[in-house]
Formats: C-alpha cells, structure tokens, sequence
C-alpha cells in the first residue's frame, strides 16, 4: 500500500527513526530539518514492498560516517544527491525508486530528502530493520547484492565512485577515504531491481517509524508512559532505569565508540558498548542483549530516544530492547554483524536474554 | 619525430629511467619484466610532442604508492589497464596516447605496457621530468590540468573512479585508498588534449631515459666510466662517492620515507633526506641540492641506478645531481615541491649548489 509522506510527518518519523536507530543513524533533529526543506509544501510517495515493480531500480542513499561530525556538518541538496549523479550511467538505466539502507534519525530521513530532490518515490522498507555502523551489514548483502556501483560524495565537491569485489572492501575503501574527507559523507548504491528489493529488505520501515514515533508523542499527550508505549510497539522489553554516570566516547577511523554506565535507583548498573549502535548491555556481569537485537535509550520521561552521541552525564534514561529481523539471526548474519565481529567475546543474546540459536557457531 | 620501442629497448629505458627517478619510480627491473611480457615481439610507437594532433586525448597511467611494496606485487597487465577501462565513458571520447607521469623505474615502463595492451602509441614525454612523490606534483597541475576523472584500480579486481575539486584532493583520497588496498595500485588520469601535452609536459623523456640508460651500458663495455657518462648527459655535477654506512626507512602513509648516511674516504659524510625520492642531500652542514633538481645515486663502479628502497648498508655508491626543468623552480612550482612542502627548513638549492632564485619566497 502506498501512502505520501508531507513535511508534517517528518517529526514522528525521525522519532521513530531514532528510536529503531539503536543509538545511531544520527541526530534525527538534523534529519528533520533537510527533509522539511526538501519537501517544503510537496509530498514524496511511499511506496510498499507489495507494490514495488519487479524491475524498478531501487537505490539506497545515505549518509556515511561518524554521525557525531554530521551534527556540524549539515548538508545540502546538493550533496544530498551528488553520489545518485556521481553514479552516472553506470547503473545501466534510471533510477526509479530511493530505498533507506537503514533506519536511525539522519538516514530514515536522507532517502525522503533525495527522493524529493529527484522526484522519485520513496519504498517503504530499509536494508537493515535498525541501524548498523558498517556498510556491508545490510540484509541485501545476505542475498548477494552488491553495493557496487558505490558513490559518495563530500560537501566540499569530492566524489568518488568504487566498483569491488565485495560489500566489506567498499566499506574498507569508503570508510578510509571518508574519514580523510571529514569524517562523513553522502552515499548511494547497493542498486536492485524491485524483486531484489522485495527479497532483501525489512517491509515497513518508515510506516513502522512513524507509527513509534507518534505513539510516543501520543502518549507524551495523553500523560502515559510514552516508553512502555514504544516497548509494546516494538514487541520488546524494558532491560533497566537509571542515570547516565559515565560516557567514554572517541571518534575513532570514522567511527564514534564507546561505552556508557547507567546506575538504577538500587545500586545495579548497566553497561552499554557502541559503535555508532548500542551493541551490548550488561547489568552485573550478566548480558541482557547484544546486536543484532535492537538496545534503544529513551529518555525516561519524554521517551525521546537518545543516540549514543548525545548521551550525557546526569541524563535518567530507560534502557529497552527488541527483536531484530530474524534474518539477523543466521550464522552468516551473525559473523556479520555479532557481538564478535565488535570485539565482544560472547555470543549473540536475544532481546529477551536468552542465547540467539545460530550463534554458538560464530562466538569468539 | 616518432620512433618504436621493443622489447630489446626496455632494459636501456629502465635503466635510464631509474637514473632520472632520482632514487623513486620503483624497481626498474620489475618495470623490465613486465614491459617485455606485454611487448613480446611487438612493438610500441613512441610519439614526439611536436607531432601528436592537437585534439588528441592524452592519459597518464602510473603505479601509485609506496614502490617498496611494488616489488611484492608485481602487478598483470589486466591491472595495468583496468584503470582506463574503469574510466569508461567519462573521458567523453576514446583515449589516443598514453603518457608517463613521470620518469622512473616502473613508471616509464608502466605506460609502455599500457600502450601496448591497448594498442596505443605512447607518447616521448612526461609529466615531471623525474619523479616525484605525490599525485598533484606534475607540471600539468601549474597549467591547470585536472587529475580528475582519475581512477585507480588493485590486483584484487577493486577500482575507483574519483572527480575532486583540484588535484590535491585526488591525492589525498587516492593515497588514504591505496594504503588500505595494500599500498599500491595503478591509476589513470590527468587526461588532457594533445596541444595541452605539448604545453605542459616535458618533451623528449623516453628518449633521454634510453640514452642514458645506454650510455651507462656502452662506458661499461667500454671500460671507461659509466657515472661520468651519466653526469654529462645530465648535464649536471658529481656531489660525493663513499659508503653506505646507515638508511633509516620506514613505509609510511603509502610512501618510503627516510634518510641515509654515505662516509667518504676522507672522512666527510653525505646524508640523503627522501621520500620515495631524494629529496636533500646535505655535507658537513652544507646543502649541495636539494628537490626539485635531481638528486640521483649510482653504484660507483657500474653507473648501475639504486633506488632509495634498494640502498642498503656497504653499497660504494656516487651521489650525482642535475638541474630539472626549469618550469620546477617557479614560486608556484617550489611551493608545491620544494624543501619546505616535505619538512625541510631551507630553501631549494639547485644541483649546482645556488639558492634557486623564486624560493626564498616559499622556503619555510
């Protein structure tokens, strides 16, 4: 079912953007505002999964980098849509649909503002259900698509466009010439063809998006608890409540990582590892859920999500988690995007702290 | 006038090319190797810049990176070209001459395997008149030629095609791929007509390179020596003879950087400063040359060219030096490869031992 997203609906769904973004994506308040100058009194088509043609071209566009220098970086139109122009004739025919490589504030909202640009319609799904900091770990690369041809593009006028041998050596490459580029850019590529899309990516996204976002405004309204409101639509739980003590953060190879610690009311604590996402939570030695499963900070009263660069010291948050798309949970997926690939040594555990099946295999 | 280059020319081309590398350019024997495999008994036209047409289209091709690391990589001729096809239609019209970069080892024989898998002439010209280390150092950056549309490829099967704002950009990005490719790749840029090859480049450098080159092997047989031969034809001045007796190297951002110490018999020392190529060389506190004239290192008794990766401790060696192109020692050209742009605090002294006049403006 397709359906048309205005300007009037940017702000739930950069919320919920945020919210499915796991900490990353980028600040969803400046995904908001190029989107809203984009669309200005127009309106993009979303498109759904169900109706996409089997030989559309879909494209993703997104941002790249560390989400932490995108926050002074803000950037324009132009840029936006560079690497789509970048790609050139390469892709053999035109573009016909935009596609999110993932949800998380900047890039649930950067797809709508290129869409806009360039008068395309926009599919209702992402590449990954949440956000994850490397290009490679998107469901599409499970199926064999390739991100090649691969563009970026910078704010200053550089671009640059890879053709490799696979999705992990266009991350290498792009991620070291973008760091060299001021640590962020502007991408498009991993272009499929409609069935492909309809195969490889996570259905729903951005009506998924909008809907978290406005049961949280709704509940914020209603004087409910607008977290217990996102945890029911995620199908999650709530791990822990507390008050940020502690933020250790470095923007490091184009990466923003870290760890946070949480102290409760009682004197139990959680720990939180990222890399641009919330990867790992652990309370007292005992871990509560890892990637690929989704770990979300809310801020404990508005529900506002809060990206891992944006945590701060005095902040009371609420810790929830939720199921990733079960495709996640395979054992190629696993040695993908699992707590090992990170550096944790331990397997993968479900949003609900059971040990995912799959991961025994892959656990280092 | 044009001429034809086979393979029984390529070891005088190397050697001679090695000569006026100035300690860079890579190995000239792996240069050898490959240009005699792409040659067979065939043949390469070799075209003089007062006869290619006006409305030619003239493309670098090149090794980039660090030569240390080319002498573990010997690339194929499918990776010496995969740069230019990796252009594809962006030249806007098929290439007609391949040009070297610069002189050096592998880089001019590079363009000659180029030539001969594509079937092209290549042209009696380069880009420098010796070698230089970074990407933007040729002369037809002073007359606003482009790098871009620049691509690069690695013997994986991963290319790049990047469009920057000026050549600098393309070396920075470049140069930070590369390293994370494995330190070298091979690159095609720099496209320009024919009547902006004949402004902008050298004339005559194959040429000078198999002159040299055998020059050194007729003193040889001739018994007479090979370094004075070298040094006439250069035009230039015999600095110093003795031993190697330390080289301080490391591989280094994609580049061979370092120094070396040569004792004389007397007791007077020489010290090298380089990176890829000679950049310095310095007696008892006195500068003799310093980049951008030549400054070369020859094996004392054979005339035999050592590269700045194959110096070694014991080698009897002689420092020569000879003048570059004039072009090299405008204040534009200093500032952009003179003393003061790789570290050294001084200014450029030409390879007689004068102060080049334009670079008190640049020295720092």
């Amino acid at each position: 079912m397709s359906w048309t997203i205005t300007a009037s609906d940017i702000e739930g769904l950069a919320r919920g953007a945020a919210v499915l973004g796991t900490g990353g994506g980028g600040d969803p308040y400046i995904g908001s505002l190029l989107a809203r100058q984009a669309l200005g009194d127009g309106e993009v088509t979303v498109v759904g999964l169900d109706e996409v043609p089997d030989d559309a071209l879909v494209l993703f566009v997104a941002m790249m980098g560390a989400p932490t220098v995108m926050v002074e970086k803000l950037p324009s139109l132009d840029e936006v849509i560079a690497p789509v122009h970048a790609l050139g004739v390469q892709l053999g025919r035109p573009v016909t649909h935009i596609a999110c490589a993932e949800v998380g504030g900047v890039n649930s909202t950067i797809p709508v503002v290129a869409a806009a640009a360039l008068g395309l319609p926009v599919l209702d799904a992402d590449g990954m259900g949440r956000a994850f900091p490397e290009l490679q770990m998107v469901l599409p690369t499970l199926y064999g698509i390739t991100a090649s041809p691969f563009a970026y593009a910078d704010e200053k006028g550089n671009t640059g466009v890879l053709n490799t041998i696979d999705n992990s050596w266009t991350e290498r490459i792009a991620r070291v010439a973008l760091v060299e580029m001021g640590c962020s850019v502007m991408m498009a590529g991993f272009s499929m063809s409609g069935a492909q899309a309809r195969e490889s990516l996570v259905s729903g996204s951005l009506s998924r998006c909008v809907r978290i976002g406005q049961s949280i405004t709704e509940a914020r309204d209603a004087k409910t608890d607008p977290v217990s409101a996102a945890v029911e639509l995620l199908g999650g739980r709530e791990l822990f409540g507390g008050k940020v003590v502690d933020v250790q953060r470095a923007t490091t190879t184009g990466f923003a990582r870290g760890s946070a610690r949480i102290e409760g009311d009682g004197g139990a604590a959680l720990t939180l590892g990222f890399q641009n996402e919330h990867l790992v939570a652990e309370s007292d030695g005992e871990v509560l859920a890892t990637t690929p499963d989704l770990i979300m900070v809310l801020d404990a009263e508005s529900g506002e999500p809060i990206t891992t660069e944006a945590l701060r010291y005095g902040q009371r948050v609420r810790v929830i988690a939720g199921p990733a798309d079960e495709r996640w949970h395979s054992e190629e997926a696993l040695a993908m995007v699992g707590p090992g690939y990170f550096g944790y040594d331990m397997p993968a555990y479900r949003y609900d702290g059971t040990v995912s099946e799959a991961s025994a295999a892959v656990a280092r």
